[in-house]
């Protein structure tokens, strides 16, 4: 913690400081420039919170100069973390695509979805059963019945399963049925849902919040990191702009940022950010591009009748198409794609 | 819902579409303009999704005309809605200050702020037991104990309480000591916290989410309403902007627009919205001369010592000062300030 | 400027960073912390970059510390700056009302609008004569045509005319017909029209960015105040943000922020801030209780006729009881409103 | 335009609507829904601005149809515009990358970049010498001198020059040194530069505004091309949102979108976009992925002793491995890189 002096500060306001400082068990470095004193906060004492020293006579500012992150850290963990599930692995050299329509509507819409993901090489199937609208008259979900229906086409086509939980009280049904959590960008700071995912040893997918910084999202994965769930797989999905031609901004940058300050894996939903199926496969390429380890898309076999987003899913002839092309971007940067047909390249 | 099709969209695609829109139980009203056709769907058949006609052939866009919320619309329900609250009243002509820190820290601090308060004519106070924080390293409140010591002082100064609830299985303890449950706004879309508050008959204090429009913040309160809680008030709190010398941006401009909208209640917090305790004062007269039904306000006796929010903390005496401002500020707007002192004015 | 040194980083680049300050003719204070080895840069030498000093091998960051603007800054010049402008003075204890359409449109509208605010007691008409528009096909204003009907009126009625000024060449010409140059906001960053501006001794309307911090717009003040231009008004007049109810988002913060970190004039549009004349009333009462110098506020006799922004201007006898409530609340703030009727309150 | 009355309009109130469109030239077609009347205004008349139908009785809102811009809209103009400039064609099949420093400091530092970049196959040298700087005491160019050192090194080497133009005053000089002008961020909405770029036929880079909306970038680009210069090209460089790891957000989905909109080339900056140079590489390849027909990218032999945006900037060396890394990516999606080395992919 860096303490600056407000211009014209006394030389008692300062000689404050410095005994608080080391009454709190830091020592302090006094800096005294032309204009501003500066004290530096060295040590392992009791916390100090730089918005309360803000408020100490003579202070102008506090600045933190330590990341507030320890375990989510690239500092502390320089190797890639890489999160096995059942024989398919995220966060390292293959690119994971997580495919499938936003909710489960019924058994026909799921199995046919299923079955021509397996076919485009798909090992992880996504799909809905508690989903979170924003109107309360919009469809929301199947609850148990979806995710009945989901272990029925996991069963068949032999497919992974990543599907959402919205409360702590769900977490055990959830994971009877998927393999992968799935964290909401809406619950990114539902700390009770976050301490409840990191009791367990579940997978945990972490949406990145609309609204959320970068460090916010490490943030919300250090919750479930400290309480000792260590199988954490971040999620950029767009952010909350001014733009509104499109859902929401895909913060591309996002992902070169996390991999550089962060070992755990980071997957990109073009889907969810674009809103619009017309683009979805330009910012996909463009993820893969940047360096993400996993996508999630969603495929809906016949859009115009979906009971949610049907806007921007994919037909599967679409995405057929998607991941060849995504297999040649794949291959540019020294990747391949996780699946069937990795070979053929 | 109006259809916009795509210029050069053929005779036999706008068929189509009015066939499909009367399949579905509607009107098809079709107007030929120069540049583009539009078709008006009427009347009340089986729900159709935007997000889906935009799909179909030959359509450019869907644009739906009605609102999303009709419970907490003011076309549906155009007078007032007064919550009372054992002996207060939130949405009439007074106008209620809630103060209090963010946390309940101890036995000592709460009752020397509650002291202070009732003072200076506050009726409700405000304090936080279980706290929502973006790191997992800060203090996360005292939990049950917190609610033990707000519900002493609240007994002791005949006061009221208005306390968060961050999780749905939490509800019933936090109502036997609160009067009012807030939802904050990291919640604001927690809709399995939303469905289960809309169950009771709590009073309900629901925060705007930090990236949320107004539109969504009316259907977060349409889930509770719909659920057949009644007694919401709406808070403006902030929102997330490029803007980073203030904590959030305080929208003045959603006081009106929410108070033409809804016919709820609509207060303000001027603490997190500001972060910064020197420009409190002059946004909470700000949210009075706009229309705010009420204030949320953040105050500690020690505020340099606070385990959250200090540096957004007003002092007590800083406080009853503001209190005097607002009682001036609310007279010229044709209202007062709720408690004592209010006849002196 | 203070340096944060990697974690890890050696004591040989330890030891350059602070030979490299040296050689630039500072002195540098090493403080070496449990994680983070922190450098402080003190002296007046040679510029240093704190971009390119966090390009130094071993250095994770570099923090300014003082704020880039000293001219503007309250730091440098405690006492408020009042700008007088024949008889008006800005940025005292009276708070002055600028009113008038959006665009000259016509010797008549001009004309019954000067009528209208003048009865009100305005004494300041705003108009515009060179319209920066979104789209190259709506009305671009009159030009010099409207520069010369804002004379008429100005003469006639005694008013003083604030009219704004797009481009470097036009400077002489509008400042022989108007009082104040405006910069609108598109301009805020036109460093060549500020830098011309700044060699005048015209009073200048500054107006915010609608995507510029409160420390960007101090800089742009900083731009015409070191070409020796000390008349120097800012305008708060809302920013670009995801809420798309009302056209920008009015900070209200900005108003008690600007007023301490700076010496110069504070006023406020809330006309431009909403984009609706039925929420304008509301927001300028706040800019007013929160501590504006003044108001910009758009009226028009006839709005649904207006060329430009007619859904945010206010009819005359709006406008005129507006002028009532503002009154009211400034006497709640200890203030006054300019112009006639003052002595009434 | 799409004109909806509010619930309860009168019929009187719907007369006459309709009587005021008919009476501007156009026709109006009534829809009569069950909780909203709507009325479609259909045909060639006198301008009617929805801004004003918002204000006529019992009118609630009036939406527009059709897009604002037409030059610039792929709907008239369906095939791709290639922008050729001295033998270099922007917009075609082979991507262009534009590489450079942000300002030109030296002839010595010009020099050797030029030379460097031409070993890596650039054809197009970027370096500013007007020089837009959010401060007044910052380096704002060599100016004058700056064009003559990149008129040099661009005859030495035989590259193309773009480099920006801040002033109506300065387009003749600027063009005499350079061959593409640059339209920086901070004038997107600078309509006098606009118009008069317009009335040339340079070679005009448009580059979108940190808070301009995709929707106003074309808007601009409409100004020039409605003043008859068609030789626009378009350039992401990202948008102004709340996160602040990253200078700016790259909008990623903009180049798609765009490339569907319009068919003017679309070109994209990572470099100011992320505002650090380990995320420059990232954003390059994403861009080149989704489809961007080009590359702006800061390039300085010593970053560290930039004069601007140091840390934004790659090595020289650091630049010839992301040509390579840039080639592959192309190539995967089916295009090629400009210059040297195309071949021997």
């Amino acid at each position: 913690m860096i303490v600056v002096m407000k211009k014209g500060a006394t030389s008692q306001e300062i000689g404050e400081v410095i005994r608080r400082v080391e009454q709190a068990g830091y020592e302090a470095h006094l800096s005294q420039g032309v204009e501003r004193t500066i004290i530096g906060i060295i040590g392992d004492g009791r916390p100090l919170s730089g918005d309360n020293i803000s408020l100490w006579p003579g202070v102008e500012r506090a600045l933190p100069i330590l990341k507030p992150f320890k375990l989510a850290s690239r500092d502390f963990h320089p190797q890639d973390t890489v999160v096995p599930i059942n024989g398919v692995k995220i966060g390292g050299q293959e690119i994971v695509v997580m495919a499938g329509p936003c909710a489960v509507e019924s058994r026909e819409q799921i199995h046919e979805t299923a079955q021509a993901l397996k076919t485009s090489g798909v090992k992880i199937l996504r799909g809905g059963a508690f989903k979170p609208r924003t109107s309360p008259y919009d469809f929301q979900g199947l609850g148990k019945e979806g995710l009945r229906l989901l272990r029925q086409v996991k069963e068949e086509f032999d497919l992974l399963v990543v599907t959402e939980v919205m409360s702590p009280g769900d977490i055990e049904l959830v994971a009877q049925y998927g393999d992968i959590l799935q964290i909401g960008a809406r619950n990114m700071q539902n700390f009770s849902l976050l301490h409840a995912v990191g009791e367990t040893r579940y997978p945990i997918l972490l949406k990145r919040g609309m609204s959320s910084t970068i460090e916010e999202l490490l943030m919300a994965a250090e919750y479930i990191l400290s309480r000792g769930n260590q199988r954490v797989i971040l999620c950029e999905r767009g952010i909350r702009t001014f733009e509104n031609y499109t859902r929401n901004t895909f913060d591309i940058s996002a992902i070169p940022a996390l991999k550089s300050l962060t070992h755990l894996p980071v997957v990109a939903d073009p889907s969810h950010a674009t809103g619009r199926w017309e683009l979805v496969a330009a910012v996909a390429r463009a993820a893969v591009a940047a360096g993400a380890d996993g996508l999630l898309i969603e495929v809906h076999p016949h859009p115009e009748e979906a009971l949610s987003d049907g806007a921007q899913s994919l037909t599967p002839e679409r995405f057929a198409c998607l991941m060849e092309e995504l297999r040649r971007v794949a291959k540019a940067v020294g990747r391949s794609l996780s699946g069937k047909g990795t070979d053929a390249t």
